[in-house]
């Protein structure tokens, strides 16, 4: 029983062959799709669990399991290290993703956790801007420049018609090398311009903040006028005591959270009570009912990460390596012919004929 | 940044080398001095968690998370699944064990789950055997013959001078194959003694109980007269519920859980008061005053399973490989050479060159 290994030359693969925005295109529909028809009593998703630490670096590894009754179950383990890319030139994020099979047991596959998340939440931002914000939407403010913000204005972009993108880091180095970083995109005919916070929220139609405000500092703007039909997609990682929208913002918008639960403790929605904090983005998705008029309403989707997202993406870049033949097999779990001893898989029946000494070592 | 994937065949070749004896000694020296040495402030165990089913299969996949704070983080993620042999002819234990760095997220390597679920459960009644059976133990009894019983049996014949072997199943095919099955362990000098229950409880110095009993069907024997030295590994896999030992004979004994948390709510601890159970494993390696005399009372090791356990086997296996030069380097997580764009290792500066097209696609 082989377990499909995608090495990260195979997810390079799988996405210079479908290509950038076709990857991202189809995560987004992928992701509403399983949302329109998830059956929640079939899809059982713990709350994420992990390791918080502050030596020897201040960081956390967080297990992210889903199960499709039936059917698979995934697990993203997924770490996060601030300190990762200044003192080891690694992404902040690093993480694999794998797939099990519930009849069994069986470990199906694993892949690359790093960019799937970040594609997957941008995928989500994606999701919510499509339901949330001004079908007119053209300027894309971008609050935290790091690694998170590529996926956030690629997935954008996707949905909104951008001529205008208005960025900020709290890094100047950041902030210059943003536009460089997003010419991946290929966004020839948009504006890019480095702004302060007050202009960016005052001129944006859709802000993104993906920051790494320390616990305690935030929110990472100030209050002010915005126009009445703003959607923001808060999707900076998420801690208790980390959140980075004024508060009085929030209580001007129709906040969504993805799961309400992770929100209230580790998201935005922290700073509300429980009837400030409007429906969870699979009933937006789900009922046409709640979904009219958001554009015209300031909006939040408050992104705290979520375990069907990596199962979406997980099961469509598996998808592409079976289509594309790429991916190594390779037989991990060690499976005796007789299942009822689990030594025989180590002499499978030569133990008489070529190591006859094996059991004195 | 590779993860060294270590196959079955690599764990395979890894116990050829070091021969199946050697292994196990090795894993019961390694577990217990970790026991020995374990700063518990440093050593962060969550309790296992998991997904419960009954349909498709009854079964479940759970994760047992364990960190040494500063070093390495291990997870296995295990199935178990009794329909598995008869339906599909695999064991109803598969497993993967993960090692993570705990200063990057870095998952450093993956192994097989099975076999080493196996040993380690045996080293651990192994080192329980060392420090509780009577030093002139002769007579081991075996209750619930499956895959399980094998490396029970091989852990405990490594602490104690075994003659006898005496062995029940409630499955007759599963009786007749397992002195075959236990052939492996060249036990030569041994007399193996198919036994009824009452008589091999009766008789036996050490018992192992490894048995798969429904909820709410135990125990698996009924309660008697014992050796007054009798000592029990109660290593069946744990539920809410399910049981393997009568208890009136807990009552009797000094009942040592792994983890006493786990045990009172799914091992035999379940069965009795606070005040009716020992001190935990750990406690008795550490300290020589708790061990004194153990050799002579009635004694029942109360195994629900461990993390602390996976990340010792886990951690010998990778030494070995590394030591023997097995198992395969593959770079799984994705790592832009920008650690702020994501995207970057997609195209790492070649996207100008040869994929103008891959954009649009």
């Amino acid at each position: 029983m082989d377990t499909l290994i995608l090495s990260s030359a195979d997810t390079r693969e799988i996405v210079r062959r479908v290509g950038l925005n076709a990857i991202m295109d189809r995560m987004i529909d992928a992701l509403r799709s399983t949302l329109a028809s998830l059956v929640p009593d079939r899809t059982v998703v713990p709350l994420r669990s992990g390791f918080h630490y502050h030596e020897p670096m201040p960081g956390l590894i967080e297990w992210m399991p889903i199960m499709e009754n039936g059917s698979r179950a995934t697990i993203k383990v997924v770490g996060y290290h601030p300190e990762n890319p200044d003192r080891y030139g690694i992404p902040t994020i690093l993480g694999t993703v794998s797939s099990y099979d519930v009849r069994t047991g069986h470990l199906i596959g694993i892949a690359d956790g790093t960019f799937l998340t970040a594609l997957r939440t941008g995928a989500a931002s994606g999701v919510a801007t499509q339901l949330m914000a001004s079908e007119n939407a053209s300027v894309v403010g971008i609050i935290g420049c790091g690694a998170q913000a590529v996926a956030q204005l690629h997935a954008v972009s996707r949905v909104v018609d951008v001529t205008d993108v208005l960025y900020y880091d709290i890094d100047d180095s950041t902030v210059q090398s943003f536009p460089e970083r997003c010419s991946i995109l290929q966004l020839d005919n948009v504006r890019f311009s480095a702004s302060e916070p007050g202009d960016l929220v005052q001129f944006s139609d859709v802000i993104c903040s993906a920051t790494s405000v320390d616990i305690g500092k935030g929110p990472v703007f100030a209050d002010c006028d915005t126009k009445p039909w703003l959607h923001i997609n808060a999707a900076g990682s998420d801690f208790e005591g980390k959140y980075e929208i004024p508060r009085p913002l929030l209580e001007r918008s129709v906040v969504v959270p993805d799961v309400l639960e992770q929100a209230v403790s580790q998201g935005e929605c922290q700073q509300l009570d429980g009837h400030q904090i409007g429906p969870e983005l699979i009933e937006v998705v789900c009922r046409e009912d709640l979904q009219r008029g958001l554009g015209k309403k300031r909006t939040v989707f408050d992104s705290t990460g979520w375990a069907l997202e990596d199962h979406v993406a997980l099961n469509l870049f598996m998808k592409y390596a079976l289509e594309f033949d790429l991916g190594s097999y390779i037989e991990i779990e060690s499976v005796s012919h007789d299942a009822k001893n689990p030594y025989e898989f180590v002499f499978n029946g030569v133990l008489q004929v070529d190591s006859p000494d094996a059991l004195s070592g």
